[in-house]
Order: structure tokens, then sequence, then C-alpha cells
């Protein structure tokens, strides 16, 4: 079998290109003992990839590989199976991401149900990393309590779209920024409380307008003024879930902190970073409380499909100019 | 009784200037039903009362009211009492000050025992404020285990000496910063692993060379270069006790935060801000511990002292330049 396959060419300094990026094509062996044979039917392309193209770079995850396929998570169905625990037409995840199909120990994947009224691909998104990330960033760091204030930045993205709803199932006030009036109509469609669109006006005072009393959690996907004016409206011992700060990650000079840290003091701020491996043993729980949610309608989703491997790299480089409502995918 | 005190002449911007205060004399009345009179025979200056000297910005603790004297912890005799709970010649703690004497209600009086090795001043030092804040942020935000690395700044201060002997009497490794050699020599006679003169050279190299391994626990009296060095020699996990910004708390114009802030995400960092009043329910607990490491020998302090009210502006000021080793006090 064939399979075409996304390898990186050249790392990254500044914002990534499509000449970061090359097609390759290699020939993908029958599985041998223990090995399973896949054929990906979906891959995600997410901001935390980014990372990875800083190929001098040490980090919690190791950078890609120049001249390598890029890894990432995919879902895709069993072609065939030397190991027992798989059989043909079964539906698994994986990280060897940016390809069409693999040859790959059984150990290192995971077989995923089938259930009624949830894609293939929500595996990916909602029931996926991003979602496990928006749960246990909210839930473990965050804390919420029923009429907390919850201000999300990065609202309408895979990971910002499940806190804001998780956080309305937990009886919060939300307030979730957006790079679009389209993005904030789909934020209010689903019952979030103020959507805010953060390329127009001013952002803080559209906060303040939005929760006069300020914010008791802010889950962070964003960074940059949007943590500045999360600290400046923080209520006393507001906690702050550092996901992400994409504002930074093509950033070729350092970048100065918010100018009003010093408020993490008086206000007795807790801003914690995490990744999403912290959350592993959650993932459980995760699972049966999501997916409770999502059948009694309470989380919603949206998703942004490009179509063949050949769109990976565009469906990547789109995440930064917010091109994605909800999950970034690409159908194989 | 007449009574000196220092007031407030006016709100401070910038570095405070011995005009931003004044002398006054006032006639302390005889005790009503309730009262206490209190001659005061230390009173302690401290870096967080900067904050209150902006008259014109709200914080967790209301500023200072110009035309008033300022307040802040004290240690003196009772001398005269309407209050069957105190006695002339009873030591006892109070929040009035920058004065010489007063006649309050005894409930807003806290009795204090005279102990064997323990002179009156400790009080306000090792066994008071700011003894409870080394001891309640190390212990419940840093949350130390034997063999962490503890990085302190501001490590000769009256804060940062005690949190690096509890760190030392927790079986950490400890490295700390002080701006000179006389008060690195200091720590390192108290048993300090690493002493850094911060004025001295590169920071970052300096606590490079000495942890190379990197740090579990950063527990912050300064910010500024100090926070943003923490953050580049934190471990995966590290907790950020975050008491104090002294660098900053004469600024003029907003301060940027550390240009590394992104690494809170990928290497989960958790910085926490606190005041000592979060922790007021271990007062108990860190009386019994703390006088018992001083019994020991466990836990050493160093006193600065200036004589005579009048010279409390001067010993405020001091803290500003690094004046003082260990706790800042004013011998009434």
């Amino acid at each position: 079998m064939e399979s075409r396959e996304i390898r990186l060419k050249s790392g990254a300094t500044g914002l990534p290109t499509a000449a970061n990026f090359e097609t390759g094509t290699v020939t993908v062996a029958a599985p041998g003992a223990g090995e399973v044979q896949v054929r990906n039917r979906w891959m995600s392309v997410d901001p935390y990839m980014r990372g990875r193209m800083y190929t001098e770079r040490a980090s919690y995850i190791p950078p890609f590989q120049v001249g390598e396929p890029l890894q990432g998570h995919a879902v895709g169905e069993v072609v065939a199976s030397n190991d027992p625990d798989f059989a043909p037409g079964d539906l698994v995840s994986s990280m060897f991401g940016w390809r069409e199909a693999f040859t790959m120990s059984g150990k290192a994947l995971q077989k995923l149900p089938r259930l009624p009224g949830v894609p293939d691909q929500a595996y990916l998104g909602v029931l996926g990393m991003p979602g496990l990330t928006a749960y246990a960033g909210l839930l473990e760091i965050g804390q919420p309590k029923p009429r907390d204030t919850v201000f999300v930045s990065g609202g309408a993205g895979a990971v910002g779209s499940v806190v804001a709803q998780i956080a309305k199932v937990k009886g919060c006030t939300v307030v979730a920024t957006a790079g679009s009036d389209a993005k904030c109509d789909w934020l209010r469609s689903v019952g979030i409380d103020h959507a805010i669109n953060y390329k127009t006006g001013n952002l803080l005072a559209a906060v303040q307008a939005a929760v006069p009393g300020g914010i008791d959690i802010y889950f962070d996907n964003v960074g940059g003024e949007h943590l500045e004016v999360a600290i400046e409206v923080a209520r006393q011992g507001a906690r702050f879930a550092e996901c992400g700060m994409i504002s930074a990650y093509n950033a070729t000079e350092p970048v100065p902190g918010p100018r009003n840290l010093i408020m993490v003091v008086g206000k007795s701020l807790k801003i914690q970073g995490f990744i999403v491996s912290n959350y592993a043993h959650l993932q459980p729980q995760f699972m049966t409380d999501m997916g409770g949610w999502i059948a009694a309608g309470q989380i919603k989703w949206e998703e942004t499909v490009e179509d063949g491997i050949d769109r990976a790299p565009h469906a990547f480089l789109g995440l930064f100019s917010g091109a994605n409502t909800g999950k970034m995918l690409v159908r194989l």
C-alpha cells in the first residue's frame, strides 16, 4: 500500500509557511507479528504543533525532525492486523499523524467505540485531546463553582469552545472572545453569555462592560493582551488555566509579559500552566462526562475541514489566522 | 500622655522620600471602658507599606490617608487598662503602627508571651507577620519535599531569610540572592547552600552555575529579572510563591512582565500570589513550629535597628536600597 505523507522540510522561525513542508510517498509494509496496518481517515492539526517546528529548542515534547513526517493525532480504520486485539474495520486513534496510512505495533493504537450521533472525527476534537484539555484545565485548575464568572480566550476554537460550554454546564457566567462576528454569533447560539470580537474595539473595555464584577477564572489560549486584560479584571483569588499563548507562537523576539503582573500578589491570583498529558488519568471520567453532555445536547461543536493530505499544511497555517471555527481537521 | 506620630503628608509616585512624611504630636487619652493604653516599644516598617502610599489606587488593603498616622505592626507594653484581659506591663502587638503610644479597645490588641531567648521585637519579625508570610508561602504554595531545590530572592530580608532556613529544615537545597557580599556571607553562615550577590555579574548564569539541575520552588520577593531567571531555570511542575515584587514598587511606568512567561505552559508552572492574611488560620501551627525551630537553633535572624520615631521614615526608605539585613525595625 502506498501512503503519501507530509514531512518537515525545515524548522521555522516566525510565521511558518508552506515552504516548511514537503510531500513524500512511502510504501506501507504488510503487518508483521503484533502489528496493525491502518488507513487514516482524519488527521488533526493543532496550535501546539507550532512549538515542535522550533527544531533547535528543547521543550516538554521533542521537536519534529527535518525530513521526517510530522506527528499528531489521527483517526483511521484497521486494514489488516496481526494483533489479536484489532480486526479489519476497527476504528483506531494514533499519534502518527500527517500520513495516509501506516503499519505499527498494535500497542501504539487505541481502539475507539462507534457511538450513535458521534462522528469518527469527534475523537480528534470534543471527545479527543482538545476536549480533555478543556475539561481538565477548566475543572482541575479553574475549580468552577456555580455563579463564578469564566473568561475564555480563543472561545470559538477547538479547546475554547468546549471550555465555554462546560463552564455553562457548571452554572457559570461565561465571557468568550473570538476573532470574527460569525464566531461570536455561534458562541451566542450555544448559550454563551457574552461573546466579544477582540479584533474590534478595546478589549479591556469590552470585557469590563460584559462582566463589570470581574472574573473568577481565566482559561488562556492566547496570551498577550488577553492575559493582561484578564489580570486587570480578575477578582481576588482568581484561577488562570494557562493552556496556550498562540499570540506569541510565531514571535521572532521575546515577548514582554503582562505589564500588570504585579497584581498577582495583591489579588492572590493563581496562574497555572498545564499540558494535557498531566491529566491522562482523567480520561475515563472525561469520556463518561463528555459523552453524557453530548447526548444531552449540552455540548455542541463546529468543524473546519480541508480535504486531502496535500491540504494539511494549509489547514495548519490557517490556525494562526483564525481560519477555523471549532476544530480544524483534514479529511484523508 | 503625649505621643509623637508619623503621618502621611502626601501620596508618592516613584521612590518615596522623607518629604512624604511629617511628624505630629497628640495627647493620648486615659483608657475608657474596655480600653487599654499602650506605649509602643518597637514598630515595624515593611515593603508592603509602599503600596499603601499610592493614595489613588485600590488594592487588597486600603491606602494610607493623607494627614493620618501610618499604620503597621508594633509591639508595646500596657500602661493602663480598663479591659480585664490586660494588665499594666503586659506585652501586646497591634496594627496602629507609626506612633509612640495610643489608647484603643482591648479587642484590637493581641497579648504576647515572654519566652526565654525570644526578644520582644521578634514578634515583628521571625515570630510575626514576616515569619508567617515565609512559613505559609513556602509550605502551602511551594509544597517543599526533601531534596527539592528552592530559589529565594531577597534572601537576607525579613521574609526571605526565614524562607531559606525553613527550606533547609525541610531538607531542600537552597539558592538565595542578596544585594551585598556581607549579606551573602550571613546566608552561608546559617547553612544556605548557595548565596548569590545579584548586583555583581549575570544573575541567570550564577543561578545556573549554582543549581545546574534547575529549581522546584521559587519564592519571589523581588519580581523583575529575578522572576524571569526563575522561569528560565524552573523544572517541570515548579511552584512559584509570589510574595512581593519590590523591584517594581516604585516604578512610574508599567513594568513589562517576564519575556519568557510562555514557558509557564510547557513547564506546567504554578505561579501563585498570596498575602499573609490568606493564611491566618495557620497562626497556631506556625507559632508551634517556629518556636521549636528557634529553640533548636534551626532558625536564626538578623535585625537592622533605627532609634526613635523620627527615624521611622528613614528606616522605611532604607528598605528600597537594601539598607537592612534581616528585619528592619524602629526602637521607640
